[in-house]
């Protein structure tokens, strides 16, 4: 097991990687997104799994007849996670889940395990939203929770649509949309995460099991302005939007902190962003999370009133607990792991929502940072995580 | 004069125009500068001027013999201004003064004017610095005020260097630097120019003459922090540099006000700029100008200070006081015009530091408003400013 993670993690480490800040860049669609995907392909054939691509574009690697298992009415496990990055992103979140459960499956052929029902090792698609601003847009998209008409239209920042992008790596766009057919073959799904907090470091444990993903949202902020000389226009007769912005930005953390919530505004576009011209218009994003919907409209609110700016709502996500059956089991089974409540949002999430019964596990790190280049997991709490993985797909499948 | 001013005035107003916003983005050695640099070439082959590109890119059309001029001791007289624009900047800015000044050799040759010294019209190259950072490159390369290694090596915002733009544009670049030739052709320069403020809304006037250009200067302020996941860092364990520019943003405009200043924070720049990543690092440049030197220097201080961030000096324009006996000619000729400061920086300013009688005439802007779309000057405003240009013109080379 060790060789053969150790392997693919040496195998994925160049693609998409930024030199200039050692971050990755792997957003969907693109040709570093090719490249992952190419990867996987790769690694199912050689595994002897059944490549399926469903209408979203997620990627299905099958070990046994998934169809028949429906038809017997005990459908499919599916274990793995997505593969590509936020903007400058750590090589763990994603990927380790995709590496693990590959593992898992060479563990598992390695010692003549037959399994009762068919195992799928699954690389969402788009999961960070990167691109396009949608996060999980993958599994959202197959479970009919993101109109296809919609996705269709997003733009990047290069005026690119979604459409477009699909179309250039080859993905027909017009059966984009709801997929009963590949959500019906979930019987389950566990997927694997680094953990993006400190809460294992607090337990002293190496995996934990997940509990609940609490409610969170991103909202986009149009402070307008009027454009004028940076040298000549008298400060009483400005109207600067950058004022605005440094309102939104304390406000946020005000609010935050007052309601036990975080929020975080880490996207900004000024226009013309010009040294020596007052902005016309500054947009700032926002995102809040926190333990329930009440408090993180109350930051949202708050921002609002504050900056004098409208927060339009991009999306939504309520609190989702994850099937407790199951993570009561899953916990039971590794040695009565920690329940492990977070504020990310992940594609288990989303097939939860759906009605899926999903569950996660989340592997230490070590530093508690993610969404950054220096994101870091050891590697034995790595290989702690494929084991842990690997009794539960046995535990599940047996 | 009216049906060439009209005339020229529409054969640029096309040249890059973005739709979306109305603005101007004619940046420095770009098709679009090649686009308006070929038309002024044109205008000057028409009058049957000669043109003459400096070693910096400035282009100079000579309506008689510049060298026989110096060596007789009676130096050119020079008028215009620049044809380059900020980010969605207006039509106003720089053309004006360009039109005006061919507008004036129609006028002249028209009436058989017979000058006593040859007189140029000047486009100076990047007077925005909208593409590199550095204003009046172009006429500070050729007073030696801005060294020509560092001005090669400056870099657009797709790194791309001064020297790769002016390549591309087919400009020799391993000649640009001091051009001691073309600055000793220089008798005089008076540069007509919109206003950028609303002095002459307030004095009831069209056209003014420049006293002094107020200190300014740009700095660049680098704040740090640790890029994180948005949802799972909480907020103690957060260093966001987010934050430390809301400081900068209300420090800046809290000790302008306190000083007697302006400041501008119009340019920033947020890496990563993910919706749900705690940024990496944020950059901010400061813009400011005030009565004195003491002021401005306190502002940028009281910035750095309170933001915690450190203020790099990108540029530095000391207080610029215009040819004095010629800016009182100027006003006696002209009805006796008011005289006006400014905070903008020209590149008549330079020309002054650099020991050139220099002087400027503003044209009333009846917004106050520039550097944006809608910057605007009514057109019995611009035909008064080429009407003052024309005496101007005619009493300096009678």
């Amino acid at each position: 097991m060790t060789m053969t993670f150790d392997g693919m993690w040496s195998a994925i480490a160049p693609i998409g990687r930024e030199a200039s800040t050692g971050g990755y860049r792997r957003y969907a669609w693109t040709p570093q997104d090719a490249m992952m995907r190419e990867w996987f392909a790769g690694e199912a054939s050689r595994r002897g799994l059944d490549l399926v691509v469903d209408l979203a574009g997620n990627q299905w690697a099958w070990w046994g007849d998934p169809d028949a298992a429906v038809a017997s009415g005990r459908p499919g496990l599916v274990i793995g996670s997505h593969l590509d990055s936020v903007p400058d992103g750590g090589a763990f979140d994603g990927p380790l889940g995709v590496v693990s459960a590959l593992a898992v499956v060479d563990t598992l052929k390695a010692k003549d395990f037959l399994p009762s029902r068919p195992i799928a090792v699954v690389n969402f698609v788009d999961e960070e939203g990167a691109r396009f601003g949608i996060a999980c847009a993958g599994s959202r998209l197959i479970t009919g929770k993101l109109d296809p008409d919609t996705a269709r239209g997003l733009r990047d920042a290069d005026g690119v649509t979604m459409a477009e992008a699909m179309g250039a790596a080859g993905h027909p766009v017009e059966h984009v949309g709801p997929d009963g057919e590949t959500v019906a073959r979930i019987g389950a799904f566990v997927e694997l995460h680094v953990e993006q907090g400190r809460g294992l470091i607090e337990l002293g444990r190496p995996v934990a099991v997940g509990s609940v993903i609490r409610p969170h949202g991103r909202w986009r902020i149009d402070l307008d302005g009027q454009a004028n000389h940076a040298g000549t226009t008298r400060l009483k007769d400005r109207r600067d939007p950058m004022l605005d912005l440094a309102s939104v930005i304390q406000a946020a953390r005000a609010a935050a902190s007052a309601q036990g919530c975080v929020a975080t505004v880490g996207k900004v576009r000024v226009e013309p962003n010009g040294v020596n011209a007052i902005p016309s218009r500054v947009t700032a994003w926002l995102d809040a999370r926190g333990p329930g919907e009440a408090e993180v409209r109350a930051v949202v609110e708050s921002v609002g009133v504050r900056s004098g700016g409208l927060a339009v709502q991009e999306s939504w996500t309520p609190e989702t607990v994850f099937d407790v059956p199951l993570a009561d089991r899953l916990s039971a089974l590794l040695d009565n792991a920690p329940m492990l409540a977070t504020a990310a949002g992940h594609d288990a999430g989303v097939l939860a929502t759906a009605g899926v019964s999903a569950g996660m596990l989340f592997v230490r790190n070590p530093t508690g940072i993610s969404h950054s280049p220096v994101e870091f997991a050891e590697r034995q709490d790595c290989l702690s995580g494929i084991e842990a993985l690997t009794a539960v797909t046995e535990e599940l499948a047996r």
